[in-house]
């Protein structure tokens, strides 16, 4: 009777996505899941992946709906895995499940999946169907774009996060800019740092701000709050570019709760606590910094599927122009500075028009007296 | 029975203001205004003003009514006139056609009116109202925001345009700045200047670029044609600062159809086709730039109302900082043209944060691919 029945797929699918979105504080390096059973029109087992190294959504769906799940529609927002990773295969719990039918919102790009789910589950009998609503299958994407980025390519997502006056300045000549924006718009920032599995800084900010770099509970919107408790907080990895060692253990972002990775090209003679971890990286031939991309793919070898970058203007810079920014969320505040103050990117070696960086909005908000833009940067 | 009936005065009162905007591209000096008579339960005329030295609005809704304004109610956007200017006082027309009640959006700040219509309509008995809602009073103050401010302040009203990348450039450094912003954002630059009485530029932008600085009635949007025909076509006064006389009779704002104004510290030797007026203000003490508040006063004086800013960023710099900016129009380009690029705003003397120049946002909106915000400077 409802074997068939395909009309309510992406209404169950929708419900398996905000159970895969209660995840994102926490299932870093792996991906946010959801999973939703359904058994003659009712649903019967929800669950969704909160910590990596815990049940996937679809086993933790499954125990609620005990045997329920036999010859039922599972509804999960990413191909179940079969390989046996810290976790048993998801693929043998559902066959041994006895459900019927498999709804999945997209493929598993992670090599060691990678439709092999899907197949296993067929190999079963289970029917295994991907849902057809393209809007879905965007948001199904939209919610791992760091996991799946990093499958894809080998490279971490990257949010390059930057904060203006309108006419482009973000501290005056002297270097004051405490605070260029609102009190909102900082707190904005704070939700998004949660969400990043690390914040990717410079020496150069440590030794003019010395910030912390973490994330504070009790600034995060109390929706984050009541989905993300405070003793589950997860601070994100603080990676800091430290090209001439001079990050010191007194900084912040060495005392602070949390790891740090000092990217370096050299070791030094401190003594440095357990939570700092130094990533040497020669430089290339005849450079006197950092390789960025190779930093990129040193992190993302690390398992970190996306970053949130706050920096100055010489590393926002440096990484447009090397093509690693995926995201720029670009804060404007409703003032202007004035041409004497310092300007939001240093882009050496752009003399002409036709050689700008060009975006795509994605998205304007107004956060607090500020504007908030996401955009893409042009291919 | 319908003489207290005040349940639509909002209703009538809005298409009056609907009709006073069919006049926003022509009526300069003078305000907008509409005028609807409604006779019991029933428009018998409409009218709006069209062009200073023709009727006014309540006039031009007199004529369609005929007969039937006998006893009719008049909502009217502006308090009616009551002087003879280049046409009769409006009150007595409204007081020969036996109307029995006027409602009025605002009093009109005028020094020949200010009351004195309200006033003499009362006198011979006819019933006089302010409209009650809020947002029609804004609407109305909205409509005649030019007129009203010269009227109140004897300073025209200020749009100051400006456009540039994301972070803050308006050219690269060599000058390459055409075009920063998309086709749709040009044309709707076209939409502000043929609403301003005038356009303010400066020698430097005429030196560098030549601009015609003229409204292309083909490329207005096709909802501003409709109702604004070509051969009404107006072109706003065309202001130059010119404190060197550097403009020559072959720029393209002198060649160009519509009348230009050279503001200018001493005559030349040059001969001017008959477009052109120059207005002499002799600078400050020791200054070698002219005074720009008073020449403010001065276009105030000859009845500019609203001037619409195309210039560089020492003007705009200077305009702000000596507060007669009323809005800023900024388009932004979704690309960044690095530090080296020319900056926004010059602001000399600024160097702390605390005296930014702060602006609070209006509207933001997407115009092509790029953005237009509109902000008031803060007090």
């Amino acid at each position: 009777m409802h074997e068939n029945n395909t009309l309510f797929d992406d209404v169950y699918m929708e419900r398996a996505l905000e159970l895969a979105l209660l995840g994102r504080f926490t299932t870093a390096p792996n991906p946010n899941v959801g999973c939703v059973i359904v058994r003659e029109g009712k649903i019967v087992g929800e669950g969704y992946h909160v910590r990596a190294g815990e049940a996937h959504a679809e086993i933790n769906a499954l125990n609620q709906a005990g045997n329920e799940a036999r010859n039922a529609t599972v509804y999960v927002t990413l191909e179940p895995c079969c390989h046996t990773g810290r976790t048993p295969p998801c693929t043998d719990a559902l066959i041994a499940a006895a459900v019927k039918r498999v709804v999945v919102a997209m493929p598993d790009p992670n090599p060691q999946v990678c439709g092999r789910g899907i197949y296993q589950l067929r190999q079963a009998g289970i029917v295994v169907d991907y849902i057809g609503s393209t809007t879905i299958k965007a948001k199904a994407e939209d919610i791992n774009r760091g996991f799946l980025k990093r499958m894809r390519t080998n490279f971490p997502y990257l949010q390059l996060k930057m904060a203006a006056s309108l006419d482009g300045r973000t501290a005056m000549a002297s270097g004051e800019s405490q605070w260029i924006t609102s009190k909102e718009a900082r707190q904005d920032v704070q939700n998004f740092r949660a969400q990043s599995d690390a914040i990717l800084s410079t020496s150069a900010t440590i030794l003019a701000d010395n910030p912390a770099l973490t994330v504070r509970h009790e600034t995060l919107a109390t929706s984050v709050q009541q989905i993300y408790p405070k003793h589950c907080l997860r601070q994100p990895t603080r990676i800091i570019i430290d090209s001439c060692n001079r990050v010191m253990p007194c900084h912040r972002v060495i005392t602070e709760p949390g790891s740090c990775l000092l990217a370096r090209m050299t070791a030094d003679q401190q003594i440095w606590p357990d939570n700092v971890k130094q990533l040497f990286l020669p430089p290339p031939e005849e450079e006197k910094r950092i390789d960025l991309r190779l930093l990129m793919m040193e992190l993302s070898r690390l398992q970190i599927n996306s970053i949130w970058v706050e920096a100055g203007a010489t590393l926002a810079g440096a990484l447009l122009q090397i093509g690693v920014v995926d995201e720029l969320i670009l804060y404007l505040a409703p003032k202007f500075l004035g041409d004497n103050a310092r300007g939001l990117c240093v882009l050496p070696g752009i003399d002409k028009l036709n050689q700008a960086h060009n975006f795509t909005l994605k998205e304007v908000c107004q956060i607090g007296s500020d504007l908030r833009l996401r955009l893409t940067p042009n291919p």
